[in-house]
């Protein structure tokens, strides 16, 4: 018994298979070019085998509510070529099976949640600093849906104090990605991310970023685990500096778990999100009845 | 077939009995003095009456994990004498019906999603600006609840540029509260808020801290509705302005509903969290199995 996955990015197309144990027997990357060519690609490597059901985790934005036409389209997004096409109807024309269909962000968290930092738990978010920032929510066991998927990448931040850059963001300048994502850094130093020494006072305004964001969203959504992921958190010594500045300005209110545990590094490097992504498609099997 | 509710402040607790229909029959208000005063005050109210359930909106931050000993609890609070005290416990040792307890705002934004301006929707946030600034959160028909609940009235934001005041709260300084709470606006002018004419700029900045905070809001839970109380609120031309800020910064960024639709007034004055402890209360005798 057989389950497909998409973890469908801007710029390549992860597509896995897993047994009934959820233990992934084939994966491969495919990059994102138009939908024609790539959705050609997604079947030649599906196509090979019979499965139960699928599920997609995609960039976005995306249409996640399934009252509304544009259910399992991917809206308005940088990426030519890609928007308003009909992502999911193009697959469920394929492969008449149960799908299961969220972002990317909220894939990972369920895969975290699942089978990573978050085991265990019922609640966490799952927040990705790489070229955007992008988050996923998990509330009581289930993706967490609102009217629409959430955008916490573009919070609006308090200013660093020494900071004046005037931010990346296209639409809102220096919201949070536009002011902590990986280009900002790079923009500001003139340094790739990468190569920017640990001591480089850029690390101490990003973690005040990042951290600040960590705050408004505890205050808000109350998770039991924060899991850091994306190529910017590959430096421990930013995830030391993120745990203090939320300790700083938290400043003792509203009871959290001690820090350490609460805001951690994922545990599913790469693979968060397309594990996430089968998961919910055997959910997905699970809710038809496909699964007895 | 009577219900009862309270809506604890940290001023007055508003006791009310409705009939199997939610009609309010008899209601009072009694001066939050010490626990055991108060309580007295309550249980005389009440003792006159056979109530089938009880739903207690409180003032907080309170305790709201069932698996935890401070379930039932209000936890740290300035106002004396109430700290770590059992009071959905002392309710329940009188009374040995069932009980709904959350947060005053959750049981608002309840009340208002059932019958005040959210009605007919599934998803809501009611925000109060009064002397602080407290949120309450409905999805999926139910009371939004994480590992605790939700302290959105603390998130921090982006300085307004012809704003350097340093806030008013004891935790943050300028965190939302610190700068948009009623006691701001007078210590920054020397004016109490509902003297302060029309045309004062301060207006322009009020709005504009507390349109972020629901920018920041929506892009985190994407609410089908977003309702406005509390005695700051009652100032229409405020409303406006916040609408038109939020527009503004959102900068077209996520599908929101049309924004005189989307950011509103409450619907039932004063009365929101009275009617959802109602509510919430009828709701808990239903799971209960004590409504057939």
């Amino acid at each position: 018994m057989y389950f497909g996955a998409v973890e469908a990015g801007g710029t390549k197309m992860i597509c896995a298979v897993a047994d009934d144990q959820m233990t992934i027997i084939d994966q491969i990357a495919i990059p994102t070019t138009t939908p024609q060519e790539t959705l050609a690609q997604i079947f030649v490597f599906f196509d090979r085998y019979s499965l139960v059901a699928m599920g997609v985790g995609s960039f976005g934005p995306i249409g996640v509510d399934p009252a509304k036409e544009s259910y399992g389209y991917i809206l308005a997004t940088p990426k030519k070529g890609w928007t308003d096409f009909d992502f999911l109807g193009s697959l469920k024309e394929r492969y008449k099976i149960p799908f299961a269909w969220t972002t990317d962000v909220n894939a990972a968290a369920y895969g975290e949640l699942k089978q990573g930092a978050a085991k265990g738990k019922t609640s966490c978010i799952y927040l990705t600093v790489g070229t955007g920032i992008g988050a996923g929510v998990v509330v009581n066991g289930e993706i967490f849906q609102g009217n629409g998927h959430p955008e916490m990448g573009h919070i609006r931040v308090k200013r660093h104090p020494s900071d004046d850059y005037e931010g990346t963001c296209p639409y809102h300048g220096d919201c949070l990605e536009g002011l902590a994502a990986g280009p900002s850094l790079e923009a500001r130093t003139g340094i790739k991310g990468q190569e920017l020494p640990e001591d480089h006072p850029i690390w101490g305004i990003q973690a005040y970023y990042i951290a600040q964001a960590l705050m408004n969203y505890t205050l808000t959504l109350a998770p039991e685990k924060i899991i850091l992921g994306g190529g910017v958190m590959n430096q421990e010594h930013l995830l030391q500096k993120i745990r203090q500045q939320f300790t700083e300005q938290m400043a003792g209110y509203m009871e959290t778990p001690e820090v350490n545990e609460y805001i951690v590094r994922w545990a599913l490097p790469n693979q968060s999100g397309i594990i996430g992504s089968l998961l919910l498609g055997k959910d997905a099997a699970n809710q038809k009845g496909f699964l007895v």
